[in-house]
């Protein structure tokens, strides 16, 4: 498998790929072994493409304007990876990707590989599965890695934690920035793109001059002014753009280029993928632990004893979460 | 101590709050030991008080303004405790109520009761200890209980989960408020309180509007020609008031009361208090899980190598995180 991935003709390392990415998502424990000598063979190869996050609400056009960017980037050369995000899909059946037909062009050409979101329960655990799956494409040759999302909780961070660069799509309507803002999402966005703008063109500039000031404000925009004082720092932008037409797509990339070459160069692309491993590896030793204390057979008899005990009001509940750690140690 | 905190003289129960508190801030395990023992012992005296939680920035007039209302409840017949969370004090030893001159009237005062943060490292322990102290307070008889906060990374939201309606005072200035959306703050307050509104009137009135109208668009102010359809329902509101020349503090009072009514009528009081309790028992569990973790001999050996192989991007992070939980059940 592993030559394959990294060696094979295109069909053969597609199918390659789909069988490590299942084997990835297996929760056997032989699998997980093999999976995990997968992942440590193929890293020295992971790490060359460019990991780009989308997020935006449902309607925002996050489909059009990524098979209208992957086939820009493929006419330049460029090999596209799409996964997703979607912590709802285990509920709903998939929400988003479930149906390649919303990306006809790009998902039969074979130069791009689209994966729909893994369907595990919890946010971490689709998190964790679709960083495993970036890593595969990767080392299959893929340099463009995009990961699409909407907002649903907190996937925006999720998603904004494991790429180079996040970026929010908004529709053109007021108020929008402002459920970003209180999400907290505006403020990790480095770039926002504002897409349908074709359709109202007056709005579209208003939400523009509109989400620039907020960016302002958060103190995350730097004064245009100043620019030549702090060259090596990003300062996340807003941009206009219609997926739909076609317009501003070639735009958006350059900006993207921008936002690179001043993070590799400043070395903070680095910086922010060591600290992405750092957090993501505590992430998961935090759920393995939080998992093996629940399956602890005195904690499983103890824990709806002591849960009933607080809500009642009979024990505090810091009390009832020293007896249940100390009875898990003894 | 238990008799002496439910029924001792004044100074008796004061010196004995005192000792309580000291005991479960302690770490040794025989005080801890009996410190819960203590604890449970007074529950069942416990939670009749109004918790009050109070937020702002520095400068805001905090300090006045609870010694304003300290007083004005003492004269209504309270007993009022004052408490702070103050996660940076184990650094700076105690940016707020570090010195008690700043309430130089509550403070001497036999019906006030008044106690500075604790200075254990993380916001987790601070937070514990001054639920435990608030505990202690509610046994002796204290029925308002206040616990003050600095927008100090997530102290706000640890002080809005330990009380029953949470305050967040602003200055009358724009932009302050944006702020606050950002970090998620205006979202968990009950009350906007625009303070010092006697030195800016048409700032101050600017303020109550502009954030009026956030609150409209992030969906929790509701709309005033709608009351009637949902009565029971609170929708956060912002007044002003001035602390320093004691205008709006019963008017203040007035809305906590109407807040506090509504809460315990709609059963919303109880079950706040019951997701608290809840979320409190397994933020400590996770916290104690992570310390004994961290403590385990194999994982004190392999952290450290791992963590390196993480960085150097040798191994998955999901791999090595998986290999740490490993060697510590083994």
């Amino acid at each position: 498998m592993f030559e394959a991935i990294l060696h094979g003709s295109a069909p053969v390392q597609r199918r390659a790929m789909a069988k490590a990415i299942t084997l990835l998502e297996s929760t056997r424990a032989d699998h997980r072994q093999q999976a995990d000598e997968l992942l440590t063979a193929l890293l020295p190869h992971t790490g060359r493409a460019f990991r780009l996050g989308i997020s935006g609400v449902p309607g925002v056009g996050k489909s059009t304007f990524i098979e209208a960017l992957g086939l820009h980037l493929i006419g330049q050369g460029h090999r596209v990876a799409v996964l997703a995000v979607d912590p709802s899909s285990s509920v709903s059946g998939g929400s988003i990707l479930g149906d390649k037909t919303r990306m006809e062009h790009l998902s039969v050409h074979e130069r791009a590989y689209i994966r729909p979101s893994p369907s595990s329960g919890t946010l971490g655990g689709v998190a964790e599965k679709t960083r495993e799956a970036m890593l595969v494409c990767e080392a299959a040759g893929y340099d463009v890695v995009i990961v699409e999302t909407v907002g649903v909780g907190q996937s925006e961070t999720t998603v904004a934690n494991m790429t180079d660069m996040f970026v929010l799509m908004q529709l053109p309507n007021a108020g929008d920035d402002l459920q970003a803002i209180k999400k907290g999402v505006m403020e990790i966005a480095d770039l926002v793109v504002i897409n349908k703008a074709d359709l109202d063109a007056i709005a579209a500039t208003r939400a523009q001059a509109q989400i620039t000031s907020s960016l302002r404000l958060l103190g995350l925009h730097g004064n245009p002014d100043n620019a030549h004082h702090n060259e090596l720092v990003w300062h996340p932008q807003v941009i206009q753009l219609s997926a739909l037409q076609g317009l501003g797509v070639d735009a958006f990339w350059a900006k993207v280029l921008e936002f690179k070459k001043l993070q590799v160069s400043s070395g903070k692309q680095v910086t922010r993928r060591q600290n992405q491993a750092l957090a993501w590896m505590w992430e998961r030793i935090d759920a393995g632990l939080k998992q093996a204390f629940r399956q602890h057979p005195d904690v499983q008899t103890l824990l709806p004893k002591l849960t009933h005990e607080v809500l009642e009001g009979r024990m505090a509940a810091s009390t009832a979460a020293r007896n249940m750690l100390a009875a898990q140690t003894k």
